[in-house]
């Protein structure tokens, strides 16, 4: 096992790691831009090394600073968590390189999964759906081409090299097409560092179903069930559950076992999501794999009992997976909210200032993974998360019952943040019936 | 079901209450005291009336004025948590002569059992093993018995209305007999407003083994298993686990069978617990029967799954309980260890101040029990327990680990407290070895 571990990011998922080292035995030796100096990734790691300025290029995404680091403090490992360079698989290969354990799936996997065209092809030659799609626009061409005909509008615009939700345009018509085209090429240059896009047939009334895998590096694979997270905001998740109440057992059996087999097609290993779209009628299409840890994986951890970090890590360092597909149970049901510091009464723009009262909930069936305390300052330089509140209950009504008692328990003064939306979203009738999709939140 | 409920208690089991009364849709009324107001049972409840001053007497201990504010607010029922009114038999027939429910068994029983000699003799009658004893101590007649021949020293000094490890002595020798009895007399007239005492043999190195029963209005009775409590000082719990390292599921099953029949001999209904000392040769022995909500319900609800305080509420309604014995299963493990304000490097002397900076521990397998929060003052009135932390695991070795962590990313700043000092005990080899007694705090 390893002896010690870099965890490159910040945040609730830096502590989230550090967490499990602590209970796996393991130091950690944790980075930090100088403005994180006195953040709680910094507070509960072993040992810290700031690496930069505030500017995550400076920092967080500084992938030379980062490894000289890891090599001036002797680790045997870096964790990457999500977001930064957790998908970069230069980063990845750069640690190959250094005989560094690179927490996640091999360099090559995550350059095969992150180019998404490349990843719909490698899945539909295995037979799974995917949807209709113009896998190489050029512009020149696409005044010449029916997209009505060959997919039907509306449209999805992506990056090849995008994922999360982050930059897609959707168009309805073929008016709006030529504009968004050249604006999601800017945006995919400036964000992904590649310019390529693709078109796909946009699903309105859609469901994001995903699945959680993990995999050894010696073949094994397990799924631990879905993750419903539909309810969006501009393809951003705002809540997630687990189980989906759409699916049934037997559709939850040919998925898992789809994303086990496209996971075993790639090569995969360590945690990672395969992410697929459910239409009115119950066909699903396969979206992305995300090769990383999840914000929402605390989800499947309360229903699975399952320490996805820990597993996440045993892997890494080569151990066996010693979790069989049969002895994985969903018990009761999850619910996680992502409470962040955003103006819910002004487009959700993110919010900086001093937390100036927090009281975070707490009781049975309650989690909270969170970095912030109080008197912390949220600044505008990372992600506006300022915590997850995840509850489990014996069935879904339960845990509705409990998470919304969370909710209202919780007070973060000092700053605006989307309680009270999320609160709204709970008690909503479609959330409540479980009969809702991605437009729920328009 | 209720439609209000009064919580006439205050701190953390109010909080734990209102919490379960929220989830099920019951309003709640708090109580609280002058020096409470800003506290946060009263900031979470439905509405909350001021009863009196920061004395307990004068508040929480005020049945008029408690049962005043029941009718002046119309509740259904009283929840007296635990402490306070919890065993406080007429306070229980008060409310049951005004139809106001007491959330707990009926004053006949509490009755019953809160006369320790009583219940000795109860449990005695059913072939229970209790400790030899004398029941009935007459002053001027001690010095005519041979302590020695009829249970042999060391003895245990006890009050006939005491309990909860409250107000006892123990005593080695004749020579220390009659000063011994003089004082815990005085002492039992003071606390518990009756000066009968009883002696019984007293076993060094116990273990203390209790039982979580439940039982509805309608005869049913289930057990939730045991939780070792052996982790004490001067007799007052401070770290509780379950299951216990040194039961096996035979002896569980007996002295479960035994705790159900002795709350059927006594027509129990609601949670209560029945307590057993077990000697070095697994010999048990009843102790006494807690006929409330303990403190450390926590780890039962943790490896259990179950809500006691839903439940409570439920049979409290008439309910009929519906979790069969073949139902309930033990899952992994859990750990509960009581955070106090008190300095343990000066005799454990509680503490009295602000709490100027509270990170509470979070993430996966971490529960908080608590009611204080940052600026949150701590004064002399009422008891020290600031928070309870309560971990739960795949195994002994798994919640083990997490209380580590959890104990070492908990920052309480302001005033002093027993963190330090509860770390030390979870890392110490006789409890990680699970091989430890009552006498592991010496």
């Amino acid at each position: 096992m390893f002896k010690k571990i870099l965890i490159a990011n910040r945040g609730e998922i830096a502590v989230r790691v550090i967490r499990a080292c602590r209970e796996m035995g393991i130091k950690t030796l944790a980075v930090c831009s100088d403005i994180d100096r006195n953040s709680l990734h910094t507070k509960l790691a072993d040992e810290t090394i700031c690496i930069g300025s505030a500017n995550a290029k400076e920092s967080y995404l500084n992938t030379y600073t980062i490894l000289s680091a890891a090599f001036h403090k002797g680790v045997d490992a870096i964790h990457p968590g999500y977001g930064f360079l957790s998908e970069n698989s230069q980063f990845a290969k750069m640690c190959e390189e250094c005989s560094i354990t690179f927490i996640g799936p091999s360099s090559n996997t995550i350059e095969l999964m992150g180019n998404k065209v490349n990843a719909r092809n490698i899945v539909k030659q295995m037979n799974c759906p995917v949807m209709n799609a113009i896998e190489n626009i050029k512009i020149d061409e696409i005044h010449n081409r029916d997209i009505e005909k060959e997919i039907g509008y509306p449209v999805i615009i992506k990056a090849v090299s995008g994922g999360g939700g982050r930059g897609i345009r959707i168009v309805h018509s073929k008016e709006e097409l030529y504009t968004n085209i050249l604006n999601a090429k800017t945006e995919a240059e400036n964000y992904f560092g590649n310019a390529e896009l693709y078109i796909e047939k946009y699903i309105k009334n859609a469901r994001h179903i995903e699945f959680q895998i993990l995999a050894d590096n010696h073949g094994n694979v397990v799924h631990l069930g879905e993750r419903e997270c539909s309810i969006q905001r501009k393809n951003q998740k705002m809540i997630e559950e687990c189980p989906s109440s759409i699916l049934d057992n037997d559709m939850r059996n040919t998925m898992g076992q789809l994303a086990i087999a496209i996971a075993k097609e790639v090569n995969y290993s360590g945690v990672g999501t395969v992410e697929f779209l459910l239409d009115d009628n119950m066909n699903y299409y396969f979206l992305e794999m995300n090769t990383r840890i999840q914000v929402e994986h605390p989800v499947t951890e309360m229903v699975t009992g399952i320490d996805l970090i820990k597993e996440q890590i045993k892997v890494a360092a080569g151990m066996n997976l010693d979790i069989k597909q049969e002895d994985i149970c969903i018990n009761g049901h999850s619910v996680e909210c992502r409470i962040n510091a955003d103006d819910a009464d002004n487009n959700f723009i993110p919010q900086t200032g001093l937390i100036k009262q927090l009281i975070l909930p707490g009781g049975p069936g309650v989690r909270v993974d969170s970095s912030v305390f109080n008197d912390y300052y949220i600044s505008h330089y990372y992600d506006s998360l300022l915590a997850k509140i995840i509850v489990h209950g014996k069935d879904r009504d339960e845990a509705i019952k409990i998470m919304k008692r969370a909710l209202k328990e919780t007070e973060i003064k000092g700053i605006k943040n989307n309680i009270d939306f999320q609160y709204n979203i709970i008690c909503c009738n479609e959330f409540e019936s479980g009969n809702y999709n991605t437009q729920i939140i328009s």
